[in-house]
């Protein structure tokens, strides 16, 4: 298989937008063709993530076409892909594994969402869909036989599953409310310094646990929020990216894999620990190497329990690891220097393809007031759905400056 | 890269089902698991394409991993891939992809659709999402002035820009309705012999001229039905399949491309001609080395234009090609030997890898009594969507026997 790089990157901020789902992605492909230096019809095939406008637009089946004949991309292969929250990684696998079969020298990743809607329930009922939809009762009982407050509508709903998850990290690791707090003064704090973040403010653990009590033991401040924003990769060849002098970072390692029903006690059973072994195994490196990472945070308690996932931090060793604050910015491994999912945004079916534009900002030294100083090799993590115990759908990457 | 070969194929009967779209989707991946004699485990990674179920049965994002999972396939990498009517087609590239390219030995290909609802009108509105909802009302004024009589629905509505195309076509060839009439007995014939086929029947061109007028010049028995469906392929590398002594037909070219805006008055400028050069080309084979073809029929007219797109007939010359008979069975180029779309069935998302199990039965002498003799090179044509006249999404696959 083929060395893949990313030639560019390029997203829109993440907000609560009035922009069309067309404009926004309009956008980000049209930033990331600049960001490569290459024209439109260099294109040779596309991979659309979306994950709920067959729900909020109406437009099911054709969403990448629709969304790309308006910056003139047509005729060419044009794939759309949905994996719940976890659809743009998953599209940028399928785009890396174009480049590196051979078939294709160019191709564009896109991922773009857009929740917000005249009626609110629209975008959260969408959500609810990235469980088993016949399984929703069944779940939202077990969650009060453990303890859960059943939400009443499919957004607390996912919120419940995130608070379960964090009562039942909490058991295992000793983690508090406050660890969690920690996580949200962080990533509040980057996205403060980033210019595409729909949120960012400098906070204190007090502040956040004070905020709106959402489900015990999350706060309004610990969930991420409803966004609109498109995020685009163009990826080349190395090959091909030499011989027309385009440089930038390279995928060492691109792992889709699914949940299964493993041993819910060992957060390191789970799907991203698998993800992240084999992604290891691909790149050749480890979490020792890494300078920076972009992780799920879709809640705060996941970021926690993503470290230990990753192998960042030892089983149970998360609360200690933010705490130390080596996962800052200035820190030994920065996480999520972008404000993750928290601060910068969720535009669920956009995520994935926009922790790539942070870390390929990171490692070309392009981050700004984020930079992580001398950043050379970067993982992102992205996660989707939710079935029997485990995300429906799990990607990591690894990325090095070349 | 590598040879890619069909291991194994199953399918259900396509029909109007009692049975949901899981029960469907595990019957035809068990049958191609076993027709290729392996066990579930072996299963790398799955592509799974879908077109309405999100608005049919209100499961979005996960639904191949939801299909998948009461057959015992979870942990892997599960992708959905949409593309309209040509969903399992494209699903089917992307795991060839993934063999092609080293990623993957072993990969299962799903296409499953359940189009009937209690409400009748939930699959047909679900159909319409695939073209650009928001153009809808600006393409029913241009059919309305070019002589269409718009429907009154999203399903009338597909079967208008069906009955469009075939007024320009008979425009531009001269075509009869009895020409289309004479695909349907043809493709009817042929159903009856397929005991997979939702309908199957002796009839004559008069018989077809007289049935429910839906858009002139389409009758009712010129359209595909609404249908249930699933079919899989499992796809193995040559070499790996060799290793294990699994045999069946190669994948001599894989090929999905997007439509564009071509000239409309010229037949050989769409996308199925694009789609069939270039398959052509990557199978190093034509029209004339072709023992049988699988074609989307979704309406009688489309199988003749298709007939001029794949260079089976020049310009003009597909009315003259369905009179000759050499598309019929026992014919010099059988057609549609499984009853196509027309007969057959069309559940949308299942349709392309439908095409493809009948095209892996004719090579392995399979096919019964719809036996192509001495059959040793098969192409199938699938289409989804419709974008600014032409088809959103098309592909076309060349196999051999060996």
């Amino acid at each position: 298989m083929r060395d893949v790089i990313v030639a560019g990157v390029g997203m829109t901020p993440f907000a609560k937008s009035q922009s069309t789902l067309r404009a926004l992605a309009g956008e980000a492909v049209s930033a990331a063709l600049d960001d490569a230096q290459l024209a439109v019809d260099a294109v040779e095939a596309a991979y659309v993530g979306n994950a709920v406008a067959g729900l909020v637009t109406g437009q099911e089946m054709i969403r990448g076409q629709v969304m790309l004949r308006p910056v003139g991309i047509e005729a060419i292969p044009i794939f759309n892909v949905e994996n719940a929250c976890a659809s743009a990684a998953s599209a940028l696998h399928l785009g890396w594994q174009a480049i590196a079969s051979g078939l294709h020298e160019v191709v564009l990743c896109l991922g773009a969402e857009k929740l917000t809607h005249e009626d609110k329930s629209v975008g959260m009922n969408a959500i609810g869909t990235a469980i088993d939809v016949e399984m929703r009762a069944e779940l939202a009982a077990e969650m009060e036989r453990t303890g859960g407050v059943a939400g009443d509508g499919p957004r607390s709903f996912f919120m419940d599953l995130y608070a379960d998850m964090a009562r039942s990290y909490m058991r295992i690791s000793g983690a508090t409310a406050a660890d969690f707090a920690a996580v949200v003064v962080k990533n509040q704090h980057n996205g403060g310094l980033n210019p595409r973040a729909q949120y960012g403010a400098e906070l204190t653990v007090d502040d956040v646990l004070a905020s709106r009590e959402v489900v015990p033991p999350l706060t309004l401040l610990m969930c991420s929020p409803i966004s609109d924003g498109a995020a685009a990769a163009i990826l080349m060849s190395r090959v091909a990216a030499r011989r027309v002098g385009v440089r930038g970072p390279r995928i060492r390692a691109s792992v889709v894999v699914s949940g299964n029903r493993h041993d819910k006690d060992d957060p390191t059973a789970g799907s991203a620990a698998r993800a992240a072994r084999a992604a290891y195994e691909q790149a050749g490196l480890g979490p020792s190497d890494l300078d920076t990472c972009e992780v799920h945070d879709a809640s705060a308690p996941a970021e926690l329990i993503v470290y230990e996932q990753l192998g960042l931090a030892p089983p149970g060793g998360a609360p200690e690891l933010i705490a130390s604050g080596r996962t800052r910015l200035g820190g030994k491994l920065p996480v999520n220097t972008s404000g993750g999912l928290l601060s910068k945004g969720h535009p669920i079916g956009a995520t994935g393809i926009a922790q790539i534009c942070e870390a390929v900002w990171q490692l070309r030294g392009d981050a700004a007031a984020r930079q992580v100083e001398g950043a050379r090799v970067a993982l992102t993590q992205n996660g989707g759905g939710w079935l029997e115990g485990d995300s429906a759908a799990m990607s990591v990457h690894v990325l090095t400056a070349d």
